[in-house]
């Protein structure tokens, strides 16, 4: 199949099937995270405590891990979540948000990988470098670095390593499992000035892993054209972040396989 | 008085008094819950630290504890603020979200239950149901039981057992003390796709109940009216996620009594 | 230069540099408070493990304490984060949510003032005054005085103790250092009907003072003047509180020299 008719296959999956995101993130994006889910057809459900982070991940279709407002009793309930959904082959998709901005994030990511079996790792480039490459900096949450050649070898290479799905945000996303390369053109830039944006497109990504398990580098592909999709379908309603992002949220309801199929741009 | 005129009445005294509700509720809804107190005309204050929450709660016209991301010590100062709330008779409001869905959740809020006096539990019929049946099972925090004979039994027995108000939000709510039952034929499914829009409706039925301590269960359904009413008219404005909430905030500013006398359904 | 010259010329600042603007905040404005700096053309960054805030303060071109949502260890984080930024000439914004509202807001205020050096402190008269005045009382986070000869004098009082900036927020908004007042006329009431805006204002005077570190006292009354007027320009969209807020934001994004010319008001 193509990548047109099986993204709006996946998403037909999660608006029947409504799966359980299970979701350890930030406060700053628990929110919109929620509402991003709601819209696509998902499940969202919030939970931290690590009394019952084991017991959530287990029901769950997928679970997203994102560390953007970073504490120690929350790592160790995302190492607990995280080893309750390896157990179980449920998708853990991780966000490593501002890692290489603090050592205690870039450590923190690396504990979490040593620790426990990630399938995908969505960021956007100047976090995921730093994972491999000492002297990536980060400032804040946004990507210092362009895309390019070296960026797809070191994603490659850090796909590999991990034996996960590496996914880039950028002018072209790049998803890689270190071996096959997708590319994804939807996005616009003004995403970029909505706060948690990024951090609701790895909760979409645990959406459509959750629904396509047996396939997460073309699952991932199909959430990031997907989501850039409406982001382009927001920018027509408004070009201003307040409606943008409020026009954002009803595409993610109101995109179906006609939209899909007239502006999926993914190769 | 008939529900309309004293649902109408309810909300000028919330307009005319701007109730302070406080909130110990989770990190998802805080946003909205603040929001929606606000449009419809109380104040919300948050606070959950266990060196201030007596404190805030003996100032409060209404208390409202919601569980949906619990953790060790959020669940002390929910104690200890209720039980400064219970001293002086400002009413309780517990929103059990996911109740069931974890064993962690079910035996919290039984811990909550016999630690203090709740005045009115609100929640699906899943998650209360979860208080009374132990082989009901939570999806997340959505519903996975519609309405029925049974549900309505087993409401009775759990307000009877607590002697509070309950409240379950449903295609038809039902609001009984145990005694009398309320049925609230207002809202829209629309409301469920957006996140937080049921802890929401525990935050406005304080404010009802903090103008009108003398009858609860009225406070309670008035509360479920009002609210569900502003749902429709929101529907009425848009069919998508992103924009209906937009409408539904400005709908529960701008709503009064030629409304409610309209559409207002409860028997 | 003249008051509108100088807010146009910051703003322009905030625009290319996009500053890194770094909160420690409540849960229930973070992403307000993202989307706010985001649409001024700031870069947000929320982070309050001790194990990471003092690295992140001093990345940060101006840090924002706010102690809506207090917790212990949030107040450790606040103190750390504060002495980093000292160190580095970086100016502190404490936005004193609810002081004066229970002891322990009130004693917190004081403990950060007593430990760090704060820049600038803004809030509403109550709760900025409760730092002097022993028998002010804050109902939740609502300014229970207007502005008055006496609340000029006492928030000039504490400017000269703390060597800071104090920023009064009101139907007048009043920034003095204690030698010089400068008031700032716009804004509407509406922008009290929704949660956060206030505790925005907090992060955007953080942009403004990060661009215009050697006169403080400037910045935060044009950041007053230029977030009051996007508030006008909003209202002139709507005067509902939900699309009135995703007004306020798109404000933010598209002002610019034009409607400062005409509309801004500081004396």
């Amino acid at each position: 199949m193509d990548m047109k008719t099986t993204t709006a296959e996946f998403l037909d999956r999660i608006r029947t099937a409504a799966p359980l995101v299970h979701n350890i993130t930030n406060f700053v994006v628990m929110n919109p995270s929620a509402n991003i889910l709601l819209a696509t057809g998902a499940s969202p459900v919030m939970a931290h405590s690590r009394k019952e982070v084991a017991d959530m991940a287990a029901m769950a279709g997928a679970l997203v891990l994102n560390i953007g407002t970073l504490a120690e009793k929350w790592i160790e309930a995302m190492v607990l979540a995280a080893k309750a959904a390896n157990q179980r082959g449920i998708p853990v998709i991780l966000d490593p948000v501002g890692a290489g901005a603090t050592s205690y994030r870039t450590r923190t990511v690396k504990h979490i990988l040593d620790e426990t079996k990630i399938s995908v790792i969505r960021g956007n480039a100047s976090e995921v470098l730093s994972l491999a490459v000492d002297d990536v900096k980060t400032k804040g949450v946004d990507s210092s670095l362009s895309l390019s050649a070296e960026i797809g070898d070191a994603a490659g290479a850090i796909a590999r390593q991990h034996g996960c799905i590496v996914a880039i945000s950028g002018e072209i996303d790049l998803i890689t499992d270190g071996n096959r390369v997708l590319r994804v053109a939807n996005g616009v830039p003004l995403m970029t000035r909505v706060t948690g944006l990024g951090c609701g497109l790895s909760a979409v990504a645990g959406a459509f892993c959750a629904v396509a398990r047996d396939d997460l580098l073309t699952a991932t592909a199909a959430a990031f054209g997907f989501y850039g999709l409406c982001g382009e379908l927001a920018l027509g309603i408004s070009d201003r972040p307040g409606s943008f992002y409020v026009a954002f949220l009803d595409s993610l309801y109101s995109v179906g396989s006609a939209e899909i199929r007239e502006y999926l741009r993914i190769e």
